[in-house]
C-alpha cells in the first residue's frame, strides 16, 4: 500500500505548477548602478516557501521591453509572475503600461488603488510631511491599472502592488522601493505562494572542502546525487587573495521537512567519507 | 556648417549596434544563494565603456533554458551577447551545450583551449597545489568548444572563457567565479567592445532631493529632460528608518566628455533652480 500512496504523492507534486518567474524593470540595474538585491530577495523568500524561480528577467524602462519580456514570459506558463519597479509617479514609471500592453487591456482608474493613494497623502499631511496635497495626474497615474487588477496595499509607500490574472498566470507587480517591494510581498504575496505550495519546504546546507581540484570533485557529485537522487548538489570554487576552496552546496524540496534534513545529511556523510579518501578535508559551513 | 557636422555625429552614432545582453546562469542565482555581483559588475563597466545593456537574463543549469535564453537573445541583434558561469568541469556546466544546441553546432575539442587548461593544472603541479594530474573527460570538458570558436586565456583559473561570433553577434561566454570573469572580460573582452564603442563616455551625477515628495518632482524631470534631451533623469526614492528622501540620478552619453559634462552640470543647475523654488533642498550625492 505504501508504494500507492506515495506514487499518489508524487503524481500530486508533478502536477502542481510552481513555476515563477522575476521580471525587474529599471535602467539603473542596466546601468550597474544598483545591485539587484530585489530578485535576490524575492529568489531566497520564493525558494524557501517552495516554489521554483525559473527565470530572472531584467529590462530597462522602456514600454516595448517590458511588455515583451512580459509577453513572453507569460507563453512559458510559469504559476505566477513577479515585477519589481515603474509603478511610481514619473514619466519612466512602465509598468502597468506594459502589463495592459502584454495582456492587450487598458488602464483604467481603479476606485480602490486611488482611494489608498488619497489616504496615503492625507496621512502624509496629518503627519506634516508634506503641506497640501492635490490629485495631480501624476498621482491618479498611480491608480491607473489594467481592468480587473486588484490594487494590494502598500503599508510603507503611496503606489500600491497590483495583481492581474491573465490565462492561468498570476501576475504580480511590486514597486522598486525594497522596503515597500517587501512589505506588500509579505503581507499580500506570500499567502497567495502558500496556496499553490501548499507544505513545501526548501532544505539547504553547504561543505567547505579543500585539497580535491574541482574537476576531480565533480564524478563524485555524479556519484552522490546518483544514489540521492532528490538532492541537488552544486560546486562553487571560491577565490580569495589568501585562500582557495570548493562550497558544495546540498538543496532538496520535500513536503516533510524532516525527510528533506534526513536527505540532505546523508548526502553530506557520504559526499564527506568520498573527499575524505581522496585526501580532501571537508567543514560544514554556518548559513 | 556646425549643423551639418552635428547631423553626421547623430546618424553616426545611431547607425552603430551598442547593445548588449547579459545572460547569467546558475541555479545559485535562482535559489537566492548569492547576489548577481556579477551581472552588476558588467553592466557597470559596459555602461562606462559606452554600450547599452538591454537586458539581463537569469537561468538555471538547464540546457533547454540555456540554449532558448541564448538563441531569444540572438534574434534580439545585439551587438554583443555575455554570459557568465556554467563552464566549469561539472556535470551541470552547460554553457556551452546550450550555446551549440542555440545556433546549431556541434561541440568539439579545441587543441587551443586543452594547451590552456594543460598548462594551468602543470602549474598546478609545479606550486604543489596539486600532486599531478591526468586529463581526465571532466578537465576535457572544458575544452570540448563549439566549431569554429575561440578560446579567451583565463589568467585566474582553469576554464577559458570562450568566444564565438554567429549571425552579426559575439557571443562571450564567462566563468561564474568573479575572479575569472573580471580577469578574462578586462584582459580578452574590453578590446572588442572598445571596437564597438569608439570614445564614447557614460556620464552620471546624482542630486540628493529633500522636502518635495516625488510626485511633485514628475513634472519637473519632465520639464528639465524636455530642455535638455540627452540627459536622462530618474528619481530613486530612499526610505531607511532614520530618515527618506529621493535620489535624482542624471546621466548622458557621448563621444566629447566635456560635452557629457556640461550637459549634466546644466541640467543640474537648472532642477536645482526648480527645487529650491518650491521649497526644496537639493545636495550633489558623492559617487
Amino acid at each position: 500500500m505504501q508504494s500507492i500512496i506515495l506514487a499518489v504523492g508524487a503524481i500530486n507534486l508533478s502536477t502542481v505548477n510552481r513555476n515563477v518567474e522575476l521580471i525587474c524593470i529599471g535602467n539603473e540595474l542596466l546601468i550597474g548602478k544598483i545591485l539587484n538585491t530585489n530578485a535576490h530577495w524575492l529568489a531566497r523568500r520564493i525558494t524557501s516557501l517552495g516554489l521554483l524561480v525559473r527565470r530572472i528577467t531584467v529590462v530597462g524602462d522602456d514600454l516595448d521591453e517590458i511588455s515583451s519580456a512580459i509577453r513572453e514570459a507569460i507563453q512559458r506558463k510559469p504559476s505566477f509572475i513577479i515585477t519589481t519597479g515603474g509603478l511610481g509617479p514619473t514619466f519612466d514609471d512602465k509598468t502597468l503600461e506594459g502589463v495592459a500592453k502584454a495582456i492587450g487591456c487598458e488602464l483604467e482608474e481603479n476606485k480602490e488603488a486611488l482611494e489608498m493613494i488619497k489616504k496615503r497623502y492625507e496621512q502624509y499631511v496629518a503627519e506634516g510631511r508634506i503641506k497640501k496635497f492635490e490629485l495631480t495626474k501624476y498621482r491618479i497615474k498611480m491608480a491607473m491599472l489594467p481592468k480587473g487588477a486588484k490594487p494590494l496595499p502598500n503599508p510603507v509607500g503611496t503606489a500600491p502592488g497590483v495583481l492581474v490574472k491573465y490565462e492561468g498566470v498570476n501576475l504580480v507587480m511590486l514597486p522598486g522601493v525594497p522596503q515597500e517591494m517587501m512589505a506588500i510581498f509579505d503581507e499580500s504575496v506570500v499567502p497567495l505562494l502558500r496556496e499553490v505550495a501548499g507544505n513545501m519546504v526548501f532544505y539547504e546546507a553547504s561543505l567547505e572542502v579543500r585539497g580535491v581540484p574541482e574537476s576531480d570533485l565533480a564524478p563524485l557529485i555524479e556519484q552522490v546525487m546518483r544514489e540521492n537522487p532528490y538532492v541537488y548538489i552544486k560546486s562553487h570554487p571560491k577565490i580569495s587573495e589568501k585562500t582557495s576552496y570548493i562550497e558544495l552546496h546540498f538543496s532538496t524540496t520535500s513536503e516533510d521537512s524532516s525527510v528533506a534534513r534526513q536527505r540532505i545529511e546523508r548526502s553530506i556523510m557520504h559526499m564527506s567519507e568520498l573527499i575524505s579518501e581522496r585526501g580532501g578535508k571537508v567543514r560544514p559551513i554556518q548559513a
